[in-house]
C-alpha cells in the first residue's frame, strides 16, 4: 500500500495487526519460518473482515526453549534477545500511534515471545496511562478451541501447547496451507528423552528432542490444517470484531 | 552468614537459591509481598535437605498482568521493568558464577515473570555457551502437584493457574505460614467481570477484579495451606537432589 | 528450509545474505515496503548463482530524512530507532556466525541505514577482532551502476542519489517486478521546496516534497526497470562471488 | 500490608523509605547483609515517629571498594552493575510517585551506591522537573553524630568514614541489634597493607585488608552499639520530621 | 564564560555551536585530533558574525572506516559505540534547549558519524515532535564548495569525498592553520591497495592504506588551506545566518 | 601527535592520563569549563616527568548537585547521565588497552563523576579480571594537600571539599593559571542558605548558593594558586611515579 491509501483507511477507522513469530528450528519436515508463516497467513486472511490492515511481520523473536521450541541449540534457529525484540515492539506501536491507529492488534505465534509482547505493548502506552488507543494482545491462541476441536486433533492423548512444537497443529496448518514447504517423508514423533516441568541452562541433552520434533507429527494431516484453520479464521474474526467494533 | 563461611560451603559443593517475586497486590486480605514471602520461605524450608544456600530475594518483578496478578493499576504493586528484572538477575547469576556456585536454582513465585527469567539465565551462560554451572529455572512451580492435592483444594472446580491469584492456594498458605498478616475477615471471592484468552492494553475495567482477589479465597482454609506446604516442600526437595546431587 | 538443510548447505560452504530495507512511504505511486522489497528480491535471485542463502528481511529500518525520503512525518513510514535497529542486526549476525556462516553479505537498500549497518557488523566480531568470519557491507549499491546505464536512466539530469527516492530508479524497477503493485496513474514528479545541503530538525516543511516522491518518477519505465534489473544483477554476482569464492 | 491500606496510608499524607544496602563481606565475623540489614531496621523503628511506610530493601548494590568495602574480589561479595542500579532505584520512585506519595526517603548505607542513589532521584523526577514530590536522599548517614559521640567511639583514632567497615561502628551496631548473627570470636582488628588517596584497577594485593574488616572491630561494643543507635534514631527521626512535616 | 554571561547571551537570542569530530589517524604528518580540531576552529571563527556560542566539542566519535578514515586497525584512533555517542549529543542537547536556547548547530567533521548526529538531534527533539527550537544538522560540508575551487584543489582528479582524508583538503588546512602540528616532511601521497564500493568486515589489508592517508597529500599548500577556509568560513557564515536569522 | 609517534610511545612503555571534568557554573566569576580545565591543565604540566600521554579531556560530565557544585537548575550547566558517561569512559579505556597501553591515569576534577569513574575502569577491565593493565583511578585529589597548605589556604575555616565550589581553592588556581578568564570584579563570598546533611530532589532553593560559588571566593589570591599549584603537580608526579615505575 502507499502511505496515501493507508492514511485513507486510517481515517476511516481501520486497525493493524502486528504478526509476531521467530525463525525457529521446526523438526526434519517444517521450514523455520513456520512461527511466522502462520500467523502472517491468519492475519492476512482474516484482515478485511475485520477492517484491519496488517503491518510486516516480526520475524526474528526470543531465543528458542528446549521444552516448547526444541531450545537454542539447533542451527537455523535464528534469535535476538529479550531487550531488543521488546524495544523494536514497543517503537513500532509507538509508530503506529502516531499515524492514527486507534486499534491494534499483536498476533504472536512463538511461546517464548510471551511477557515480552505484553511489557512491550504495556510500555508502549506509557505503562498504560495513554488512553487513546486500544492495544489486543494474543500471544498464545491455541486455548480457544473448541473441546470438540482438540479432540478431533488429538484424541485422550494431548501433551500440552508446549509440546505442540512441529507437531499436529502447526504440521496440519501447513500441509494445508504450503504442502510445497514441508519434508513430507521426514514428519515423524518424536520428543525429548526428559520432559520437567521446571527448565535448565545451559541446555542438557537429556530435555532435548533429536529431530527438534516435540510430539507425533505423523498424526498431521491436510484435512486437519483445513478444520484448524477455519476455526481459527472463526474464533479471531469474531474476537477482533467484538473488541474493536464495540470501541467505535 | 559471613564471606569465608559461604567460600567454606562452595567449596563443599553447596548450590544456591535466589527466590525471585513481586511487589503486587493480593487482594483484601493478603499482604504486598506474598509473591516475595513464599518462594523465600520455600526456598529456605528446602535449603538443609538439599545443601542449598538462600540469597536475598528479588523482590521487585514484572509489571502485574490483570488476568494473572489484578493488573498495574492497583495502588500498592511496586514493579520495575523487564529490562532492568532480567539484568538484575543475569547480573547476580554472574556474581554466583564468579564466587564458584556450580548449582543454581532460580524460583519464581509470579507468573509475569516467566521467560524473563529463562532469558537472564540464558544470557548468564553466554547464551548457553558456558557449560561450567547448572541452573534450575523453576518459573512456575504449580504444575507439579498431585492429581490428590489438586482435587483436594479445587474439587471439580479449578480455574486454571492464572486465576489463581491471592485465591485459594496463597491465602491458605499464608494462613497456615502467617496468620498474622492475613486480614481474615476481608477474604472474599472475587473474579474479573471478564476473562479473555487475550489480554487488553491499556487496562480497561472490565478485566480487572475489584479486590485483587481473582478467585474463591473463601476456600482457603489453614490445613489446605500446611497440606500444600508439605507437598511443595516435599516435590521441590526431590526434584532439586534429582537434578543436582546427579550433577556432582 | 528446515534447519538439516541449512546445517547441510552451511557445511557445504555456503554463505547467507540478509536484506535489510525500511517501511517508508515511496510518494503517491510505490507501496511503503519498497526499501525492503527490492533487495529481497534482488538477494533471491543472486542467490543461487552465489551460493548463499537468504535470510528473513529486517522490514523496519531508521527514521526517514527528508532529503533522502521523505521525512518522518508521513503517516505510514514506520521506523526504529537507531540503537535498535543496530542491536538487532548485530544479534542476528553472531546467530549466523553460530550457525556456522563465514560468508555474510548486509545487503542494505534505505540510505538512512548507513553506517548503523556498518556499525553493527564491526560489533559483531568483536570490534572486528573476530577473524572467522568475513562480511561484506554493502550499504549503497548504487554507485555501481555503468555510465552507460547512468545517461540511460538520467541523461544529464541525474539529481544525485539521495534524491533517487520513489524517483526514475526505484519506480523503473517496481514496474518490471511488480507493476500490480504500482499505482500507475499517481506517478508524478517532485520534489522538496529546497534541498539544502544540511539538514534541519524538526523537519521544517520546506524541505518535504509533498507527495513523498523526491524527483521524476514520470521517466521511469518498466523497460528501464529491466535494464537496471539485469545489471544490478550481474554486478552483485560478479562482485559476491570474487569477495566469497576468493576466501575459500 | 494490603493494597487498601497501602493507600489509606498515602490518602492521610503518609511517606515511604526505601533502605539501600548491599550484600558486601563484612570481615569474618558480620554477615554478608549488613549493609542492608542495618538501613532496614533503622528504617522500620523510625517509621512510626515519622509517618513513613518501609519498602522492602535493595539488597543487591554497587561493587565494593577495596578501601571502603574490601573490594570486590571476596567471594560472597555479591554486586549489580552502576547502570542496574540507578535504573531500578529509579523505576521503584516513579511507582511510588504513581502511587501518590509525595514523600521518600531513600536511605543508603553503601557508599559505593553514592552518586547512584542521587542520579536515580534526579532522573526519576524528570531531571528535577517534576516539583509534585520530596525525596530526601540521605547516602552517608554518618557525618551527622555528634563530636561527642565521635569521641566515645574513636577516642582520638577515628580512620576516616572510608575505613569505617566492618569496623568499630557497624560491629557495635550489630552486637547490639543481633549479637545472634556476630561471629564474636572472630573479631580482629585489620586494615589493608596500603591505603593511597587514589584507587587502582584491577585491584591489587596492596590495598585488600585479608580479613576484608577495615579496622579496630575489637573496639566494637554491644554498649557503643546501643549508643549510637539511639542516637542514629533520634537524628534521623527530627530531620525527617522538620523536612517532610515542613512539607505538608 | 561564566553562567551570567551565558544567560544573558540566550536572552538576546543568541544560539550555539556543538563541533563534532573524532581521534582518529590522518597519516604519518597530521595529529589525530584534526577531526575536531578542524570544526572547532571553523566554529569559533564563525561565532561573531553569526551571534553563536560554541561549546566544548565532542572529541571521541565513531569508529573510523578503511575507505573513509584508514579503519579502526591503527594505535591512536579512539573511538566510541554510535550507541554512546548518539546518546551523549542527544543529552547535550536536552541541556542546550533546557538553557533556553533556540538556535543549535551540530557541526561534524567525521563521515562515520553520519545518520548518528541526525538520529541524535531527530530523539532529542522527541522524534520532531518539539518544535520549540531548531537545529541545523550539518553533517558532511564538503558539498557546499564551488566548482570553481574543487577544481582548484583537485583539477581533474577528484577522489571522491571519502578518500580526502588526511589528503589535500585537510593537509591544506592544517597547514593554513597550525603549521607547527604538521609533519612536513611526512607528507606522501596514497592510498589504499583496493577502493571497492563496498565494506568488508573484520578489516582486510588490501582496503587499508599502509600510512593511513587516502590520497594524494603532497598536493596540498598552506595557499590552498587558506583559500578554502576563507571559502568554508564565508560559506558557513552565510548559511546559518540564513536559517537562524531567518528564524527570529 | 600523528599515529606513528603514539605507537613508539607506547612501544618505549609511556602510559595515558584522560582528564575528566563537566562543564558547571562555577559563580559569577569563573568559566563553566573550569572543572576541566584544571585536570587537563594539571595533566598536560606533570606528562613530560611521568612519561605519560595526555587524551583529550571527557568534558561533559554528571549533573552538578547542589551541595558540591550548586546543581543542576543552573543556566550554563550542561551534563550528561551517569549510565552515558561510564559507557563512554569505559570504551575510551578499552580503546587505550587496544592501542597497547599498560599505564592509566583517570583524573577527575568534578565530584559528582566519583563511583561512576571507579565503575568505569572496573567495568573496562572486565570487572577487574583483567589483568594486562594498571589503572589509577583518582577522583579526588583533594586529600593530599599537607596540613601546612591547608591552614595557608583556609586557616581555621575550612568548610569541607564539597563547598569548596568556584572558592579559595579554585578561584586562585584560576587566578594562577589563567586570569584572562576571571572576572575579578565579580569574585564574592557566598553559601547555600542551607547545608544538610543529606540531599534533596528536586532541588529546593534553600539550598542552592544564589552566585553558585559556595564559599569564600575572595580569600582566594594568584599567589595561592601558583603555591597550590605547585604542590599539586608535585604531589602527582610523585605518586603517578611511584606507582607505574614500581610496575615496569
Amino acid at each position: 500500500m502507499t502511505w496515501p491509501e493507508i492514511k485513507e483507511s486510517i481515517s476511516k477507522g481501520d486497525g493493524i495487526i502486528l504478526p509476531i513469530g521467530a525463525i525457529e528450528q521446526h523438526g526434519y519436515h517444517l521450514p523455520l519460518m513456520t512461527d511466522t508463516y502462520i500467523p502472517t497467513m491468519l492475519a492476512t486472511e482474516i484482515a478485511a473482515d475485520t477492517d484491519m490492515l496488517v503491518a510486516p511481520p516480526i520475524a526474528y523473536g526470543l531465543s528458542s526453549r528446549p521444552l516448547s521450541g526444541g531450545g537454542q541449540t539447533f542451527i537455523g534457529t535464528t534469535s535476538i534477545s529479550g531487550e531488543v525484540f521488546m524495544r523494536q515492539v514497543e517503537e513500532i506501536l509507538r509508530e503506529f500511534m502516531r499515524h492514527g491507529f486507534k486499534k491494534i492488534l499483536l498476533f504472536n505465534w512463538h511461546s517464548e515471545n510471551m511477557n515480552f509482547v505484553y511489557e512491550a505493548a504495556f510500555k508502549a502506552t506509557d505503562l498504560g496511562t495513554n488512553k487513546n488507543v486500544k492495544i489486543m494482545v494474543m500471544e498464545a491462541p491455541f486455548g480457544t478451541l473448541s473441546e470438540e476441536t482438540m479432540h478431533y486433533l488429538y484424541g485422550d492423548d494431548f501433551p500440552g501447547w508446549n509440546l505442540e512444537h512441529a507437531a499436529i497443529l502447526e504440521t496440519s496448518i501447513m500441509l494445508y496451507l504450503r504442502k510445497d514447504l514441508v519434508l513430507v517423508d521426514k514428519i515423524i514423533d518424536d520428543s525429548p528423552p526428559e520432559v520437567p516441568w521446571y527448565d535448565i541452562v545451559p541446555i542438557p541433552d537429556k530435555i532435548v528432542s533429536k529431530s527438534g520434533c516435540l510430539w507425533k507429527a505423523t498424526q498431521a494431516s491436510e484435512e486437519k490444517g483445513r478444520y484448524i484453520w477455519d476455526e481459527l479464521k472463526k474464533i479471531l474474526t469474531e474476537t477482533v470484531n467484538k473488541e474493536f467494533k464495540g470501541s467505535e
